[in-house]
């Protein structure tokens, strides 16, 4: 009967997507790695962390956008193909596969946490230390999807396609931020910059044609940074994220035995950095971890006998977030202080305690906009100008400057 | 400095909803409503439940459903006033709340674990429950609110707009669903069927120029059903779902200590029924079940030494869900046992044991089809007819009638 | 310098559609059909006549649907060679091209005056005559798509997939109308279904799964008839029109010389028939007419000396439509009469002029739903059955079934 | 019978509208004023004259753009009012006619021809002037209107509602002219913007949370001008109707006879100035002028014995355009005159007859720049300050800044 056959799957699934429609699965070793636990941990991760608890329908998952992302690179290696420059087969597959895992190595809330669950190690490597693995159990099919991924390949547009001023990632992430959480304005129009993809020499270009497409996009961008990506209340809430793990962390360094899922428990009992990636239980440990693991402990800590950790637990799961205010300049250390003292004395505890209920500290954009390269514009004789230079109306030095917000943190009684 | 004043909330607060556009909160109380644990709760469970398996958009809340089904509210509420239907702001008041709580008791996978989390009590009990609480918190603001949601209230139109044909909880859910899984089709016209809203005799009518949008309605919901709701993917995932929790009280109840969080210890460890719910505890932890709670404990039995549970639980988080064959009529006993024995063989398991693998079932869609009222068609000259009479299209006795089919669930090798 | 080279015409041109985003050309001779006088011409002919009186939005011509129906028919071919059906790039052209052509012998407001303009002859058949004079001046290049067209080539689903049940024709046009109407219901999924296409036995059928999508695009193609094409101030405005022309006829005939530009001039003086579309003149007269010449001429028709032309001119420019009164059962010639009455004595008409004041009428869904042929079904195993008994809930006889209302229209005073 | 009786109509009537849903006619005048034929004279022209020759999908009318802004109208009354800032309800009359009635004095094709058919008279005039008219036929009851629009009505913030940086016409025509063309960048945020609508010291400002909202909304307008309304083939359009109307006046003041609609041989054969207007007659003409006359003129003139005119208005209706060569820099006049020599030898013509063949001329986005009035930021603190400092990134001095781009027009063999 049935148990006896391997069941052979079929593997032209099409995934429904609320932006594009349809997602169809363009290769077989594509469907195996969407079937990986790596991948459908992916299902478990918001992409933007906290910021449904400002926009309610934000909930997408990076398993989504990676599909989302996958999508757009279907059509993009199609207008580039259609402009006669050669992708092969090979290629294309590896390309894709490339987009498709260039998140593996995310953690959950990882705007947040990002050094906070593990030290000195970046999630683009953890993406490339996953990618190798995957290869080794795909027995090689992922190598040139790695070497594009690093930007190894001698085609480099390639790794542009992933990863630069007009990858897919990027358009993928903007339009579906902006779908999802109802920012109308955010809206890119992705289709139109991939029509007007090209490549010379071995560099993505964009056509002239779609130069106001670029401003709008850059704008677009700049808009979802400050109304979305770095919205105070955002802030608020990736702050306090960041100050429960911090004292969880703290209270397990001092001995106390908090609550957490296991793979939870490793991380935060143990300071992992980079050199323990080498240990594949860690490795274990980490691509079991997701944004579940994180909620569920906070949940439980709202009981945790310690004043601290309780009330910013509590905080975060009945949404009583840090009041915060925003300055351009930085808040002065007595202004903090007086609040501080006023805690101390309330609840009686130490400086270092206090300042878990109010603190002082900064944000810019530039974590957004490490843009070391630029957009080059085709124009009709064939000449390459850099877009800054193209436009008479975005003043690129401006957009890339990067500005620092100052904010101040605090709770309220109650 | 701060700390001194309870700060005042701007409770003009606004959502942003991809649907909509914009919700906003019309009256304070509203607000305050929100902002409580129990409310705040919802967004941490899914309206779809496992539904994000196979659509992977659909992640949205039963915060943001009852915000949206709020938001229809007030537009139907104005279209019913400007038709020189009085209600006042005191009624209007409480048919909001009343449509903002009524989904305030559900459970986490509720569709699926509705009975097997508790016993003997249904979601709206609950939802009654905890509206008399809230009721008791609020002084005594919510007892419009409640006889509308009960149906006690003289003006029976009210009720009829929280929960009935055309109520406002449908008109949310069907679009919202439709709009996070991207099934287009499922669209549903609120805005027309909203403005050809109308009351005669207390009762709610809809004009006869909406004749049309009704059967696409009704059209609609029914794909909604059998393309979403009773997808077979979905039910395979909510048999597994269902299933794993109970070999994890099997277990439990033979002594074995399972990792869970404290909440849904508290509901796996002990059979709560409806007199549990007399309870100010039971009532406690019961608020503090959610989705988080089921996924996180899930997801450490994975590594559960149980053959049954581990599997089971792998299959959930790795998406490697049961293959599932539909069919009009029963699967025989025989060819279920045949599958069984194969399972028993290969892994030594009992009959009981290997029915956690293959497994036979029905599904009707009588459980979303409870239709007992009528539409009630107003035509221009003022008679009222039933919408059954008023279609030449719809064979409303075919869409009423309840449709069973048959499941065979099984696991496969590997 | 430029003049003398004839321009090489970017042929890669794509068009915005507010609906796909892009459409792109696929060929080179499609690029040249479209610059053709006769396909320009549908640039100034609307898809739905007077229905902008109604839905201001609905303004969209022929032209545009003509390129919408060419981008799904793309999607279509890349669908059904995907699933192992064979279909050679001549195939691939020539049923473009059928699907492009499929409407280019509509004339102006060929809803309402197509057996006004022209007597004895369909749009169809002229369709096929100008394709036949467009393939002498292609030199044979449409001998494929005209033979598709007439469904004279082997393959007979090419022809199905221009005009059938499911052709590209009617997915664009339910989906356009509905889009530029504004009635959201009429949404069509024409995406999934054209997913779900497939061949057998040379005949289009489509896959099981897409069941409900096929009742849901059945319900809305007759949502779309009641609320927009058979809506009853459209039919007040297209009975309008009718009376405008056949007044105009009626005066021609009795030698008042009217105002009309030339193209109309000639078909409002002579009874054109099939056999004057022979004449190369009349052909070359034909496809100068649009919905400008009549409009145009309407207008000047406001100020003619004749009582019931200026009458009627003016009701249609100012939008003073007739009153219609609907009804399941003829009107009586009493009813009438006694309106026809007041006329007379009030203006001082006969009774065949105050008969263009008022009159009664029916008309059927019929003229949408000439549907002989069936939509098979595919099942699983590979079976086919017919859609009707497929589905457990439509009443297809009723569907089908030609409904018959009837109309009274009628001027006001004033 | 029914002829007695003057019809009450329904004036509760609603529009469908594809953008926004449904439009309410929110008094009873407006429901007369949409009636009256200056009004329904703009459901035949327009609102972007010949680009739906480039965008095929932008046929919508002035009269369904004056609706829309109505609607944004009747929202950003009641978000002022929720603010606290009184509107009357007479006010709130006079406004939302005010902005009805802004574009009735708009004739065909006016973005091209509005020097040309009538001379030394804006639209606006023509709008003021107009409703003037329909207050004394609306006895009296347009004067707050008429005083809103002119600007003199005491409570100035009502005519920047009407006509400012943010008013709604602009939120309407870039929303419906993004949605029609389906250029999908060009969205604007209208519900945020308009939802951040306040009013300080009678001047309308809007909120400082908006500050990435009208950035957007400058970077979109940007867009909107150089990709739609200065697209170079869209001038190519309209300077091919210039120069068609020019001959064709040309041609009538040496005596030829040539066919027009009477309306527009009017203005043909005439040189109407502003002091025509205060002549009834005129106005008549002028109120029966649209779209369709000057089309179905230009169709007859194609086959005029004029060789000019026949070719250019060939051009127009075969879609034969001029084709365009874009410069930051002027063109020579050598570069011109070598062009011109070649028509001139070619088909024997003067060289003012070969410059309707080939001609330069500039454009400037100044036209729709007029940007005196500044926009004001409120800060939370209740400051205002102007939104070209309050913006880091747009760099207004640019934005405002004329740009000229110079074209060369020809046409070419064949």
């Amino acid at each position: 009967m049935l148990i006896k056959t391997i069941p052979s799957f079929n593997k032209k699934k099409i995934f429904n997507d609320p932006i594009y429609g349809f997602i169809t699965i363009p290769y077989e070793i594509v469907f195996d790695l969407i079937e990986h636990p790596y991948f459908q941990r992916l299902s478990r991760i918001r992409q933007l962390g906290m910021s449904y608890l400002v926009y309610p329908g934000a909930l997408h998952t990076r398993f989504h956008h990676a599909l989302g992302a996958m999508h757009l690179m279907g059509r993009a290696i199609e207008v580039i193909r259609s402009k006669g420059i050669k992708i092969t087969e090979e290629e294309a597959k590896g390309v894709t596969i490339a987009i498709l895992l260039h998140d593996i190595g995310h953690g959950p809330f990882s705007h947040a946490l990002e050094n906070s669950i593990v030290h000195g190690i970046t999630h683009e490597d953890i993406s490339s230390l996953l990618m190798n693995n995957l290869n080794t159990q795909f027995k090689g099919e992922l190598s040139i999807a790695i070497k594009i991924f690093k930007d190894q390949y001698p085609k480099r547009f390639l790794h542009q396609l992933v990863s630069g001023q007009l990858d897919m990632d990027r358009l993928d992430y903007l339009s579906r931020d902006s779908f999802f959480t109802g920012v109308s304005e955010g809206i890119v129009g992705y289709d139109r910059i991939i029509k007007m993809l090209n490549v010379v020499d071995d560099r993505l270009v964009i056509e002239e044609k779609a130069i106001y497409s670029i401003e709008s996009f850059l704008i677009s961008r700049r808009l979802m940074y400050w109304q979305v990506y770095l919205h105070k209340t955002v802030l608020a809430a990736e702050n306090l994220m960041i100050n429960i793990l911090k004292r969880a962390k703290e209270l397990s360094a001092k001995g106390e035995d908090l609550f957490a899922t296991p793979s939870f428990a490793e991380f935060l009992k143990n300071n992992h950095t980079s050199s323990s990636f080498k240990n594949a239980t860690i490795i274990k440990k980490f691509t079991a971890l997701d944004d579940v693991d994180i909620m569920a402990s906070v949940k439980v800590w709202v009981h945790h006998p310690d004043f601290i950790l309780s009330r910013l637990a509590s905080m975060m799961i009945n949404r009583r977030l840090y009041k915060i205010t925003l300055s351009n300049t930085p808040f002065t250390k007595n202004e903090l202080k007086a609040q501080l003292n006023i805690y101390r004395k309330q609840y009686g505890l130490s400086e270092k305690e206090a300042s878990y209920l109010a603190f002082t500290g900064s944000i810019s954009n530039k974590v957004y906009n490490l843009d070391s390269d630029k957009i080059y514009i085709l124009q009709k004789g064939g000449k390459l100008i850099d877009f800054a230079k193209a436009t008479d109306q975005l003043n690129i030095q401006v957009l890339k400057k990067e500005i620092i917000k100052h904010f101040l943190c605090y709770t309220f009684e109650g």
